[in-house]
């Protein structure tokens, strides 16, 4: 049996103690932002995800989708489950208010989605899609499609889908071929075949509307000839009700390792009718607007899969008895101790536990940007806000995903053989997990991203945006004899971080190469330098709360702890991490390729 | 479509080349042990696996086992390739021939058993097994069972099962009620459950025999009181045909992440004859018997999934076609290039190109052990073959694994979205290899030995059975300028090793917590540095191939880049693993289990 119940608790403290959403009531679209708002809303969405989506996680597992006739069945449930979730609200709970949505900010929608996320993976990715499909209309289509499509997704009675592969081209979207006629009435007709459509046929809602990359007839070759359509399943009446069934079909679904009750569709394209978003040629552009917001929220699933695991693991080690404690039997009345008093049980705890926490309130500090970005009064600060947030995307998809998967491993390794047999579940959020570090983008396309894309971009001002901070953050505790044993080591990682980062530029520069070699290494140092700041900036809260009044000096002092063994014993990799990426390209790419 | 064909040349390499298997035909027993000998069994070998096992692999893991009426039908063509198997004489080749085996060095069977765990796991476990429990008994039973049972194990027409774990308990055997009533005959009546017996119960062979742990009536509590049976599924008749069915059923096989056409079953006994195997109370050392080879063998199927998955990479990223060369294109003639031109893929690839060579050659070195251990004349040749063993033993089991399941999931992301979905096969790659790391002993459990008996064992003994050799390595190689880019970070690593063994040693008499705390980081570490004395070893031999006259020089040359590629990319990881060792305990036990 699975567990999970929210981590309210330290969502509040990432909300309200690390990130501050305190001074978003002062925020103009934020006023009603207040901390009790936020309490409130992630209860209800706790409760929501431990009652209603954690109980059809392993049976959406066992049972699949199936596609008979061009139709995809959801496993049983989850139509019900959809209602009830779209019925209160959660669909429309990061949407604007013009368009039926709550406006709520990004700080909560984030760990909302990691809650879904973390109760049912499957589940989650529905609403997920929808939700980057109504950015990608917003940002770019005509005022007309908005008004015919954006209702009824934010409502969540329609649903959208991103479709961007072919079977031949994933990372590659140059090679593309599916191509978009013109019509005398301004709309299209698209013609190909997707691949890997999430959601892309279903029961759960009336209308499915696809975002379909496509060439037109006088399309320059490659990335920059690329269109983006929307193209529904159903074309819309006048009155808003779904109408005259669309010429895309579902040819086929997946059969996958994991996230089973996550249709995954081979989608034909025949002749359908599709609308232009954006301009002619700009695809990739608008593309990229659902892509990054995804990005973030694939990172999520990361952490959400970690965090069951993580509770599913503390529970076993709780209750499984095996052996005595080496320092002595805790527990002489039972025929052995809980494998919790094991170091080496503690270990896999405690690093599910800081990879978590750690991950959490990094999420929560680029999801405060994403909200300053979109809301701040200051064009400064938004503009700041941006330049972190582009860094950090291709670090918190990457990040997040292989340590939710990291995680989700060592979850199940602390049940031992049954971790391996479906009963517990355990083994079910390494199989979902996986998929996190494939789609938006591969991890090491996200690495090629922060390389080669964020790192030169202005001169290194999106660097600058993570940098500044981080160093001031080290700087200010610096003479904190309480902090030292934290400080010492983010220095040094930190040192490591700069020192790789000039090498990078400067040899990129010279041979693009360089950087592709260091890149998915660079990555992972920096994950891991941006974690040792939160846990620096997490200390320093907890001893504040600590030296004052508060109700819960456990959870503080627990915070303490983790922050240690972040320390000492995971950012340390740093220094690995720093070598390799120096050792730089040669070994890397010596061999011919008939070598192979 | 899975691909396999059996890595010949690196095998030839490693048994010929890098532990000189030269000698062999002058050791009393492996007389007829030639190259020439070794080279027809690797070919053959190869053969059967990807004729015979590798196509049955993915419809293994779509059918898996299923059990009717206390019959588990194994998946369609196991049987007739089982009975291939045994007829060609694979599962004699390790037995000795008093008992009608081959008696060939376990440096040549191991390598056989690496081909078919890599075409085919879950088949690859079925005689796996037997050899064990034909092991237990060649070592502990009496003359009249060895008699009756051995010749048929060996000859492949009866299988054998290790029956350890109940549902309480898997790692602490200290708690199993399994009951063995003495009856007056000399025989047994056993009478409890067991569960995760691989193999208990399949339609592979004519008998399945137990070997099972249970207590006599008499026994003191926990593991002292322990003792070892021999429980047939079918008790043997005068003329050794199966005759009466004894009372051993298969109660339910378990649904498992993985390896799903290996039957994973509940056994129970409900006054099963048997007959005592060894001395009464003395069951665990006898099992262990078996256990140290099983855990050998599990470490070979880390390395078996490494490889097969290295080779689907490879097939895939020398045919996908993607993005271009950063370089420049490539294949200009082709619409884009294959991803193998891209550094992060080549980095993939050469991860795990130098984890499988690399795991090949430090297993071929244990290999050697054990047949020296067996073999050799000299009582003090042997001594330290057996020395060495010991202490390589977990670590054999313990790295292999882990980076055979790392290399399995690199292996499927090289493939992209391709490769969560079932059809290329690599994600079962992913699932099968992932219960190498849990059975025959968690690597945490392997961890424990490392550090809580293998390492304290005679005064550190065993350790100086392996540091010795490899700082004589080191030494001879540190004046030759050919080898300093290696020598250098492997002299740090190995440094960083004895310093951490040092203070373990320390620390752990003070306060075995502090052993417990560092196990898995420290066999990690030892993983790494014996893993990089076999790259420099195989630098080494290349050079002086390449001196030479030799056929392949582009062989050598490639050995002498991963080598490189190893020892700049991958050792460094070695700095952070000692500094995590070397914080110690306090994060990691600090917290109250309440706080979890």
């Amino acid at each position: 049996m699975q567990v999970y119940n929210a981590p309210i608790r330290d969502m509040r403290f990432v909300l309200q103690e690390l990130i501050g959403i305190g001074d978003y009531p002062e925020i103009p679209g934020l006023e009603e932002v207040t901390p009790d708002l936020a309490d409130a809303i992630l209860e209800e969405s706790g409760k929501f995800c431990t009652e209603v989506l954690l109980p059809l996680n392993a049976t959406g597992d066992e049972e699949g989708c199936v596609l008979e006739n061009g139709v995809v069945r959801t496993p049983k449930g989850f139509k019900e489950a959809y209602k009830a979730f779209a019925e209160s609200g959660w669909t429309a709970m990061a949407s604007a208010p013009e368009w039926g949505g709550q406006g709520l900010p990004e700080s909560i929608n984030k760990l909302v989605e990691e809650m879904s996320c973390a109760a049912n993976l499957s589940f989650g990715l529905y609403p997920g899609l929808t939700h980057g499909a109504y950015q990608a209309i917003v940002d770019h289509a005509s005022e007309e499609l908005k008004q015919t499509y954006l209702p009824k997704m934010v409502e969540g009675t329609w649903s959208g889908t991103m479709c961007l592969t072919e079977a031949h081209c994933g990372t590659d979207l140059g090679l593309l071929r599916t191509r978009a006629e013109p019509q005398d009435d301004g709309s299209y007709k698209i013609t190909g075949s997707k691949i890997f459509i999430s959601a892309g046929e279903h029961d759960l809602t009336e209308n499915i509307i696809h975002l379909v990359l496509a060439r037109l007839p006088d399309a320059p070759k490659g990335v920059k000839g690329i269109s983006l359509f929307l193209v529904p399943k159903f074309l819309p009446n006048a009155d808003g009700t779904p109408g005259q069934r669309n010429g895309v079909t579902c040819s086929g679904i997946e059969h996958k390792m994991g996230i089973k009750a996550s249709a995954t569709c081979q989608m034909s394209f025949d002749e359908a009718t599709g609308w232009l978003v954006g301009e002619p040629h700009k695809g990739m552009r608008a593309m990229f607007t659902m892509m990054n917001s995804e990005r973030l929220s694939v990172g999520v699933q990361g952490l959400g899969a970690a965090e069951a695991a993580y509770q599913g693991a503390v529970a076993y080690a709780k209750e499984r008895l095996q052996g005595r404690s080496l320092a002595g039997a805790k527990h002489p009345d039972k025929p052995a101790d809980p494998i919790i008093v094991h170091p080496d049980v503690r270990r896999m705890l405690m690093t599910m536990r800081a990879n978590v926490e750690g991950c959490r309130a990094l999420g929560g500090w680029v999801a405060r940007n994403l909200d300053m970005m979109k809301h701040h009064p200051d064009p400064e600060t938004r503009k700041e806000a941006e330049d972190f947030t582009a860094l950090m995307t291709p670090i918190v998809k990457a990040l997040f995903t292989d340590l939710g998967f990291e995680t989700a491993s060592i979850g199940m390794q602390v049940y031992g053989g049954h971790g391996f047999i479906r009963d517990h579940g355990m083994e079910q959020y390494v199989r979902d997990s996986r998929i996190s570090m494939i789609y938006e983008g591969t991890n090491g396309v996200q690495a090629l991203d922060l390389v080669g894309r964020k790192m030169p971009a202005h001169m290194g001002r999106y660097l600058r945006a993570f940098f500044h901070p981080a160093l001031a953050e080290i700087d200010a505790a610096i003479d904190d004899d309480r902090l030292s044993d934290l400080v010492q080591p983010l220095s040094k990682a930190f040192g490591g971080l700069q020192l790789c980062t000039a090498e990078i530029a400067q040899k990129g520069l010279r041979d693009p190469e360089e950087a592709g070699a260091a890149a998915t290494e660079y990555l992972r140092l920096f994950g891991l330098v941006a974690l040792g700041v939160m846990w620096l900036r997490t200390a320093k809260v907890a001893h504040a709360a600590l030296d004052g009044e508060c109700d819960d000096p456990e959870f503080y002092k627990a915070k303490l702890v983790t922050a240690q063994f972040y320390m000492t014993r995971i950012l340390p990799q740093a220094a690995g991490l720093v070598a390799a990426i120096r050792s730089g390209k040669s070994a890397m790419m010596a061999l011919d390729e008939m070598a192979f």
